[in-house]
């Protein structure tokens, strides 16, 4: 089996979740901390070289405070969570912010925790025109260059990307890195993962035919 | 029923389906031009304001000459077929190059053919790369200067993209406008185009909610 170097996970329905469960919106965002720790150590298992979590966005934080709250300290939790694992962690985002969290300034650099060995990157605060805003250093039309001066040009490109929730969109994630990806959607809320979902989606990636444009 | 006012075509499956025929892969994409007349007459009706094309890429003049001349036959071809109708017209893509087809260079500035009235854009020898290549000019982090600054400038945000023949995946297809698109695929082969596929797809369409991330 094909397993994809990079993957990328899209964790939404949290919200959808909670009104489902009759909770409050900002009362699924804990939830989704269990599951990525599932998923990481599948991810570690199966070999998986770097795996890259949709924290949270510029446009996100524009939502009510009680949800900003939530959804900010699920992604302190979590990174601090797999900070005790073996892997090499990153946050991006804009950290120059008030809506950066103090906590994840010292990930915003990568750094290995345990015995490293997998790439794990979390996007925080991140916007799609903040990673392309330093593009003004970019002297050409290279492939290459043009990754060079991306804010996230430690994130390499995405070969499969997983939305839970049921929405088949981007929603800005990492519009340079996913170009070629592979896009697979859970209708589940994130939540509810399962490893099913991610075998599923993995025998999906299995039987795609690969051609980066070619 | 909410209409997206642009929808993004990526028509692909055109080699895969000559093969089916028992054809040469080059065959498949004359067969590609009757359904995007269909397609064309379909989202004028329906008030579509604009409408998007996938022509072809930088990446794909790489494949062997033969498929490259009849890719490149069928685009203007396209494009000279819709000129006959009443439409404002666009070719995007590195007219620079010598793989651009020297028979589309006066459509690389609008022009309006008939009575107007839709855009429609082709992409044509166009390169994610090239596209980005101009933030060079660019002095921020602003959406609106960002977009100011791509080459693909006078092309607005997509808000549906459909892509035929079954691949989940954007392939280089204008990264900045697609980054809150909803993406639909038709398994068929493009030149199996039926109305069916472009409702079913509006239909899917007009139950997601629209967050542009919020």
């Amino acid at each position: 089996m094909r397993i994809p170097n990079h993957i990328g996970i899209i964790p939404d329905g949290n919200r959808r979740w909670a009104v489902n469960k009759g909770l409050t919106k900002e009362k699924g965002y804990a939830s989704g901390l269990n599951p990525g720790l599932i998923l990481f150590h599948l991810c570690k298992e199966l070999g998986v070289k770097e795996l890259t979590f949709y924290g949270f966005t510029t446009d996100n934080t524009k939502r009510p405070t009680v949800q900003r709250i939530a959804f900010t300290k699920a992604c302190i939790d979590a990174v601090e969570m797999l900070s005790k694992e073996d892997a090499e962690l990153l946050v991006v985002g804009n950290s120059k912010s008030p809506m950066f969290p103090s906590e994840l300034l010292p990930y915003t650099t990568r750094k290995t925790f345990g015995k490293g060995g997998i790439k794990v990157n979390f996007l925080v605060n991140y916007g799609w025109e903040w990673d392309l805003g330093d593009l003004v250093n970019n002297k050409s039309s290279n492939r290459r260059d043009i990754t060079k001066c991306l804010k996230s040009n430690d994130i390499s490109r995405v070969d499969l990307i997983i939305r839970w929730g049921g929405r088949r969109r981007l929603s800005g994630f990492l519009p340079v890195q996913s170009i070629y990806s592979d896009f697979y959607v859970v209708d589940d809320y994130w939540p509810d993962f399962n490893k099913a979902h991610f075998f599923q989606a993995l025998n999906w990636y299995n039987t795609q035919d690969i051609t980066l444009g070619g």
